[in-house]
């Protein structure tokens, strides 16, 4: 039987501002990307989420992002690799303190946003963020695109990795994602994403939009929480991973 | 032979902005008191001042503070006392991060500046206070003014704390101390300062500025890092201690 | 016939978060007060929201508040009276760049959530803020709580003023608000809420809790944007007004 | 008789924290460039930093950069045009109201730090940048690096503009500033800086460091206010002006 993990980024309310439906998105994921502060989340609802996590048995993760709150942590910023290593160690740390006050464990780390595609191109800061890691606690899981220099130099120091893919986005032959940019970077249809992933999951393949057939690597798949269909899509997807005999459990139990 | 610990603020510089001449004052004290992002500081100043305090043997505090970078924290803000666990339990963890990775541990947490006095005077905020640093780690030892609610807290709630006396402020008959807003509340003198520091370490006394004795316990004495003379004071102690017999120890050690 | 002015907040929307239905509340306020980047808003924020409110022909208010996102400027800050005097200064310039790229102009200063109900009651701050104000431009207009500090200060100053009542609050003997705290602060049934305003407008006159009739001043009437029924009671009010022969104008065209 | 402008950064303190000896070298520049509170300073500060320039009868410009305190808006943040033209307008704005509640005017706006560089290479950026200056006040002088897309864009729209050249930087043979990185981008020794700054003024002409000579437009000179050695050379050069019958004199003045 295939096993795959599902993640959510959560905790991304910030003070009196709601963001996504993390309460019952929680229902069908197996591991939760917390906000740290930075990009999004404060102290109050960091507590809030690592307490839901718990409760509903969902593993917990550092989503460490880069200080741009206002730009929600997509914008690129021209950070050091020292920098990049600071702030991720800094944003585990601060989950780490709720995770213990709530009786809990971090499973993982996955850098978000701008953090999360500059760590996945350029080798310098996905090794200073991989070094900030291995040197909280080498236990962790580093979460990284399939194939990106994030995961290469989390292996390289030693962690345990888990390569993430997406199910409705597009791919290049190169096993890239198709850039945002791009007309057909999305995949709207969400039968066309779920038979995306499931084959990812059991083949290891992914046809590109080029026509071939890719290799990828598939620990994890990505969902996103604050789209208007994403409680809608996320039960889209257990009802199509039970049909293939796909089952959903957290990276670190696989 | 008496023993005392001498702590001091540190790791408040902020991205270009320096403030204090930490490594100077590190060979004086026995315990820093680091900054944590929310008053003061920042990632990359906080993993050198760790790293310097290790180097050092001087121990480690977080400090948390109010989120008021532009009032360095000293501004009262009308917060819950959910809100100040949640801001203690997110500070503590992100110093955390900084000493898992440097190989060091946290010896002590000690509020800073508004947040310290509200919790030597709000019982409320004062027990959040020292729930938050009892759920992340029971064996913190809770600095707080000597007699102020917060050094009841913890002991209410079974952390060992240090009660603080201050060499350059003066007593009021209650053993609180002279508002800053009084003319006489702060002691220029070097002389007098230390000699009443060291009456304190030894005697458990303090004359008040009505003239009469009060007990006072002094387990650890704060001196402050930023002023012009900081650096002489901290000198000038550390000679009238040696000739007083007052052994400078960490609090963790004592 | 009689004459009253409609506020509302707008622009509390940022970055990526998204707060209140501006644009429908809009085609039933006469003034907005628009968030100046301090406890809510962005610049990008700003501008819309300006530009919106010149479309719709709605008077435009620079709305400061205290510099505390995380908490919505709703917490008290133990700010001095040169912080205050500084603070409206710059968030009214801020708003200022914005109406003056669009082509319009600012009509009142309304200071938001904890710095209004301080100015209410401090007379220090309240003459700091309107001082601010004064310097800014002299011919804006002061919003403030009927019978508050903070009209007085604009009187005596030299400000037009506009003295605010609420519909959905209840009253004390002394023309004070019913602090929250209580249970019976707020007027929950539109129909209630809806008599009150229309005789505090048409008598200058309302029951307190107590039970007895106090004079109030009412020049313009706070509504909230960001309530679940607030369209629906901006829409109540509306329809109220004009069968009271009540004319809803622009405090400044009034 | 030659004549230039000289500029300094200015008002970059931030609470409680230092930078730049601002009213010593007011006395040597004819143009200030003062923070808006989004990489550095903040409202006491820019109000004070207002009426020191006014005292000292020197020109005040706005000095907007990216929101990224900690970074000093040093950093590139991959921001939209929008993006840009919105935090200018907000920042001139801001500025705004100190110079009006200090009974001044703004001169000139200057971008700050990574936003004057993005600014000098992307006419997209440039173009959004120079609409915000000229939406705001088209009277407004915009200062840029002499031949960049920054000072393009503001002729385009119509507004005055000041070519921008630094004394202590090296030259390349197409106009542009060598890069940081390089060994010989600096200039440490002052008469060489000052003789390289008076040619630039008088000839029109700087050598490159491939050694030819390049013509350069030299309206405005800057001063950096931060360093050791500031005041030191804010004094030399005014030393050697004088003796080269060049005339210091506000861009707007000449």
């Amino acid at each position: 039987m295939n096993i795959v993990d599902i993640n959510c980024d959560m905790g991304e309310s910030f003070g009196a501002y709601r963001m996504g439906r993390d309460e019952e998105i929680l229902d069908y994921v197996t591991s939760a990307n917390i906000a740290c502060g930075f990009h999004a989340g404060d102290p109050t609802t960091m507590r809030k989420t690592v307490r839901l996590a718990i409760e509903k048995n969902v593993a917990i993760g550092a989503h460490p992002g880069l200080q741009d709150l206002v730009g929600f942590g997509r914008r690129e910023v021209s950070i050091s690799p020292e920098e990049a290593h600071d702030l991720v160690v800094y944003q585990i740390g601060a989950l780490s303190g709720f995770v213990k006050a709530e009786g809990g464990k971090i499973q993982h780390v996955k850098p978000h946003g701008a953090l999360y595609n500059m760590a996945a191109k350029n080798a310098e800061l996905a090794e200073a963020i991989a070094k900030a890691v291995y040197q909280v606690d080498p236990e962790l899981i580093l979460f990284g695109l399939a194939g990106s220099e994030l995961i290469k130099a989390g292996k390289k120091i030693g962690l345990k990795t888990a390569s993430e893919v997406f199910a409705d986005r597009t791919y290049q032959q190169d096993g890239s994602l198709t850039s945002r940019r791009e007309a057909n970077a999305l995949i709207e249809d969400h039968q066309v994403a779920v038979d995306q992933v499931v084959r990812m999951v059991k083949e290891g393949k992914v046809q590109s939009v080029q026509g071939e057939d890719v290799s990828i690597q598939a620990d994890t798949i990505c969902i996103h929480g604050d789209g208007e269909h994403a409680l809608e899509f996320a039960q889209y997807i257990q009802t199509a991973f039970a049909e293939a005999s796909i089952n959903m459990k957290k990276v670190s139990e696989s």
